[in-house]
C-alpha cells in the first residue's frame, strides 16, 4: 500500500523523463544496435528495423524467465512491476538484460484510473505514450479488423460470390475502446444501396483474433499466411470462408508490416525494455509478441517477459501454446504472490487488509500452492516473488516464507516499488540460481490429442476439477472441429482470471468443481481452439465515472490525472 | 494520359526512396531547424515539437500560394501534382519553399487505386508510409472520435444526468474505412447491461467535425476550447448538450495532442513538404491544418498549399473560412485545369478525351471561367495552370490559352508529372511574378450577416445560382440557430464536387438553376455552419474490385500493388 506521501506513479514517471530518460539511440547501443538499426518514434521510443530483426534472429539465445502470478485480487500483485523491477534488479547485479512485455490497449485506460507500464520506482517510459497511441500497433491492427469486416461486407454487397451467410460471419469489427454499446449491433440498414443488414458484436482490439496472430507470427511472410488462414465465415451450406478465399491477405498484411516491428523503449533504471502486442489473457493467449521475446533473448543474457492474469491463465498458454513457437521454453519461472491477495484469497475482506491475519494466510496459501504445483508440470525451476507492502507483518512474513519452505520452492521478498532495483536484488540472484539449474521442459499435453482430451487435461492437472461439461452448442463445435480437420491446435481456454474454476466467487484452490464449456471457437489464423467458459465479455464497458474524468493536458502538452 | 513505358507512381517512389530520399534530420536543417526541433518517426518523416512550433510562430510570415481548380472530372486534373510540382520548381528556381498539404485517408486507399500524394516525378515521399498509417493522425482522430462516442453512451447507461434524447444525439462514430454496411446501424442493443438501443450512423474520420477542429486549431489551449465547443447531443426538451457538459475535453485533448503537431516529409526533388490534417472538401472546410500552413509561411519564403476539389469548394472555404484564422490571405491563387477536363466539361466524352475537339473545350473552358471570375472576386492575382497531357494538341494549346488571354489571366503550361521540377519552372515564375502584384484580399460576406444572406451571397456569386430553397428540416435548423444564437459563424456548404451545380450531371457553368439545401448543421467546435446541398455521403463504399485484392507486401517490408 502506497503511504500517502509516496508519489504517483506519473509524479515519478515525468520527474525520471525530464531527469533521467536516455535517447533511444543510447538504450539501443547498450544492446549493440546502431541508430541505423531502430526506426525511432520520438526521442525516446523506436521500433527495430526489419534488417536488425533479421540479423539479430542469428545470434544465440539468452536465459528466458518467465513471470506470473496467482489469480488477480483487488488487493493488488503488481505482477508488471514485479517483472519491470526484476529486470532492473538483474541489470544492477551486472547481468545483461532485456525485458519483452505487453503494450497496453487504450480502452481501459480511459476506464479505470491505473495503467499497465508497472509503478513505483519500476516503470516503462515514456508511461504516458506507451499508455496512449504509443507506436501506433493497436490502431493498424484496429484499422486492419476493420477494414476486413468491411471487404467481407462489400463482397456480399457486390454479389456474394462465395455465398457467404450473412448469419454465420464469425469475424468481428473491433475497436481500442470500452464501449458497451457496441457489444450487439445491427449494421447493414437504409436499403439495397448500404450493405446486408446483419448482427454484429464489436470486440475491444486486444480480444480479436489480429491480434493473436501478430504476435504469434514470425515474420511477414508467416503474418501473410496466419492471416490467409483466418476463419471468416461459413457459406449458406457452412463451408468454411478464409481470408484467402476473398484474396485480401496481401492487403491486410500491407497495413500490418509495421506493426509487425517490436518496439524499444527503457525502464526508469534505463535497462532496455521491447513492449509489442498485447492479446487478451482470457479470450486468447495473453504474452506479448513472439518476435519481442525472441528479441529480448538474443539481444540479452537474461530475458525477462511476462504472461497475463494468473498462472493458471497466461501462465499456461505460455507454456502449452508460445513455449513450442518460440523453441525456448523458460529457464526459471517466477511466481509473484503479495500477502495482502493471499489473505484475501483465504478469506480476509478488502477493507480488513491491512490487519494482520495468519489464519487467512494460511488458508489463501492454497491459491499460490497450486499455482507452484501447476508450474512445477513443466519441469522449469520455480521462484516465489512476494511483491512486499508496508502492511506487511513479521509474523506474516514468517509464516509465509515457512509455507513455502515446506514445498522445497525459493521464496524472496521484493521491495521494488518503493526501492527500485535495489529491492529486488535478492530475488535477481534467486532466479538466476533457478536459470541455472537443470530444466527439461515438459508439456502439458501433445496437439495431436482430442480437443476433449486436451481440455480434460488442463481442467483436471492445472484448474484442479474434476469434471468437464459441454454445453448443445460447444459439443456442435466439437463435431465442426473433428469434420473440418481442425482437431490437431493447442486449446486456449476462456475463463475467469479471479478463480482456479469458471466461477469467479470461488477462491483459494477450488475442488469438486465442474468446468463448463460454453462454446468452442476454432482461430485457425492464430493456430488454437478458443473454450470458453463461463461469461466471457470481449467488449468491456466504462464506469459510471471514467478515468477520463479526470485527464486533462496544458499548452505545453504535459499529461495530467492519466493516472 | 500516362504512355504505356512510363513508370507507374509506386515505381518512381520506390526508386526515389532508395536512392534520393534524405534523412529527416538534413529536411529539417533546410528550414533553419536541429534534430531536436523535430521528432522523427522512423528516418523519413518527423512531427515538429511543440517547442519548435512555438519558436517558428515568432518568424514573419513567407508569401502564400493557394493552389485549386476546376470541377474535378473523371479525365483528371492533377491538382495536388501540380502543386508538388510548384513548389519543386520554386525551389529549383533558387526560391526558398515549403509544402503544405493535406494527409490522405485510408479508407480511398483500399477502395479505388490511387493515392494522395501526387504523381509521376512531382510525388511526396515515402509515399507508402504516407498513404498508410503515416504519422498516426487519422488514427489518433478515430481513436478520440469514438471514445468520445463512447462516453456519451456511457453517460446514458449510467443515468442520464444530462438528460440526453437518444434519438437527438449529433455525435456520430467515426473510422478511417469505406464501409457502407456502418452507414445506418442500431447500437445498444442485448438488454439493459449493454447501453441504450438507438440509431448511430459511421461516418469517414475525415468526415467527422474533429478533423476540422483539429484542422483549425492554432495550439493545444485552442484546440481543447474548440473541442469542450463542440455540440454532441441535445436534451428531450431540446436543449444543446457540449462536450464541456460531459466534462471529457481534457481527455479528447489528450489523445490528440500529438495529432495536433504537424508533419515533415519531402517531395521527390527534396523540398520540405508538412502534410497535416485532411478535412473533406465538401462536408468540411478540405485543406491542411492552419499550424501546416503557418509553419509552412513562417519557414519558407514562398508556402505551396491546396485546397479539396473545385475552386467552388476548397477554394471558396479556404478564402472565407480558412484565411481569415491564418491572418493572412493568398499572395496568389493558382487554378489547375487540363485540356482533357475542360473538353470533358464542354460535352466530349471520356473514351473520345484523347481526340483533338476544340468546340468541346470552347465549351467546357466556361467552368474555367466561372473560377477564374470566382477567385478574382478576392482580390488575389490569379494564374491558370494547365497540366499537360501527352494527348494535348497544339490547336488546342493555342486555343485555351487564347481564351484566357481574353479574361487578361497568366496561363501556364506544366509538366510536371513527366518532366518534374524543369517542366515547371515557367509556371513558377510567372506565380513568383503574381505574388509580387497588389493584393486587397476581400471576403464574399461577414460573419455577422444572417446565415440565409451568406448562404444567397455564396449560391449567386460562386455557383451561379438563381435561387435557393430550403426543405422543411433545413428551415427548423435555421430556426434552432437563431433559437440559440449560432448564427454568425461563416458557412461551409457541402455540395457535389462534380458541377458548380447541386447537381453532378451539370457540367460547365450552369445558368439558371436552384440550390437545395436539404440540411443545416452547427458544428460549433469547428466554428462554422455546414449548409448541405444534395445528397452527401459521409461515409464511402469499397467498389466492386477493392484495390485492397492487388496489395501486397514480401517479406522484407516492400509494398507492391498500392497504386
Amino acid at each position: 500500500m502506497k503511504a500517502m506521501s509516496f508519489p504517483s506513479d506519473i509524479e515519478i514517471a515525468q520527474i525520471n523523463e525530464h531527469d533521467n530518460m536516455k535517447n533511444i539511440n543510447e538504450i539501443a547501443n547498450k544492446i549493440g544496435l546502431t541508430p541505423d538499426d531502430i526506426e525511432p518514434y520520438g526521442h525516446y521510443k523506436a521500433k527495430f528495423s526489419g534488417r536488425s530483426i533479421t540479423k539479430s534472429m542469428e545470434k544465440d539465445d539468452g536465459k528466458l524467465i518467465l513471470v506470473t502470478s496467482i489469480n488477480p485480487t483487488p488487493a493488488g500483485e503488481g505482477k508488471s512491476t514485479v517483472a519491470i523491477g526484476l529486470a532492473d534488479s538483474l541489470q544492477s547485479i551486472g547481468k545483461k538484460t532485456v525485458l519483452a512485455l505487453r503494450e497496453p490497449s487504450l480502452g481501459p485506460v480511459m476506464g479505470m484510473k491505473g495503467g499497465a507500464t508497472g509503478g513505483g520506482y519500476a516503470q516503462v517510459v515514456p508511461m504516458e505514450d506507451i499508455n496512449l497511441h504509443f507506436t501506433g500497433d493497436m490502431h493498424a491492427l484496429t484499422c486492419a479488423v476493420n477494414t476486413l469486416a468491411a471487404l467481407i461486407d462489400n463482397h456480399i454487397h457486390q454479389g456474394n460470390q462465395l455465398n457467404i451467410d450473412p448469419r454465420r460471419i464469425v469475424w468481428k469489427r473491433a475497436l481500442d475502446i470500452n464501449d458497451r454499446a457496441l457489444r450487439n449491433t445491427v449494421v447493414g440498414l437504409g436499403g439495397p444501396f448500404n450493405s446486408m443488414p446483419r448482427e454484429e458484436h464489436f470486440e475491444i482490439i486486444v480480444a480479436s483474433e489480429l491480434m493473436a496472430v501478430l504476435c504469434l507470427a514470425q515474420d511477414i511472410d508467416d503474418l501473410k499466411e496466419r492471416i490467409s488462414s483466418i476463419l471468416i465465415a461459413y457459406t449458406f451450406d457452412k463451408k468454411p470462408i478464409f481470408v484467402r478465399d476473398l484474396h485480401v491477405e496481401g492487403a491486410i498484411t500491407v497495413l500490418l508490416k509495421d506493426a509487425l516491428k517490436p518496439n524499444l523503449v527503457q525502464t526508469l533504471e534505463n535497462t532496455p525494455a521491447i513492449i509489442h502486442g498485447g492479446p487478451f489473457a482470457n479470450i486468447a493467449h495473453g504474452c506479448n509478441s513472439i518476435l519481442a521475446t525472441k528479441l529480448a533473448m538474443k539481444l540479452g543474457d537474461y530475458a525477462v517477459t511476462e504472461a497475463g492474469f494468473g498462472a493458471d491463465l497466461g501462465g499456461e498458454k505460455f507454456m502449452d501454446i508460445v513455449a513450442p513457437r518460440l523453441s525456448h521454453a523458460p529457464n526459471a519461472i517466477v511466481i509473484v504472490a503479495t500477502i495482502r491477495a493471499l489473505k484475501y484469497n483465504g478469506g480476509q475482506a478488502l477493507s480488513d487488509i491491512q490487519n494482520e491475519d495468519l489464519n487467512a494466510l494460511n488458508l489463501g496459501f492454497k491459491n499460490l500452492k497450486r499455482h507452484i504445483h501447476n508450474m512445477r508440470y513443466y519441469h522449469v525451476p520455480v521462484v516465489v516473488a512476494i511483491n512486499k507492502f508496508a502492511t506487511d507483518t513479521d509474523n506474516e512474513i514468517k509464516l509465509l516464507t515457512s509455507l513455502c519452505d515446506e514445498l522445497g520452492v525459493d521464496v524472496q521478498l521484493a521491495e521494488i516499488h518503493h526501492e527500485g532495483s535495489k529491492g529486488g536484488q535478492a530475488l535477481a540472484k534467486a532466479v538466476v540460481k533457478a536459470t541455472e539449474k537443470e530444466s527439461q521442459y515438459t508439456r502439458l499435453y501433445e496437439d495431436e490429442e482430442t480437443t476433449e482430451a486436451k481440455i480434460a487435461t488442463i481442467a483436471s492437472e492445472v484448474y484442479g476439477a474434476n469434471n468437464v461439461e459441454y454445453s448443445k452448442k460447444a459439443r456442435n463445435q466439437l463435431q465442426t472441429l473433428k469434420d473440418n480437420a481442425w482437431d490437431d491446435l493447442p486449446i486456449c481456454i476462456a475463463k475467469t482470471q479471479y478463480s482456479l474454476s469458471d466461477d469467479p466467487k470461488r477462491l483459494g484452490s477450488p475442488k469438486d468443481f465442474t468446468l463448463h464449456v460454453t462454446d468452442i471457437v476454432p482461430k485457425l489464423g492464430a493456430g488454437f481452439v478458443v473454450v470458453l467458459t463461463g461469461n466471457i465479455m470481449t467488449m468491456p464497458g466504462l464506469p459510471k465515472k471514467p478515468a477520463a474524468l479526470n485527464m486533462d493536458v496544458d499548452n505545453e502538452g504535459t499529461i495530467g490525472g492519466l493516472f
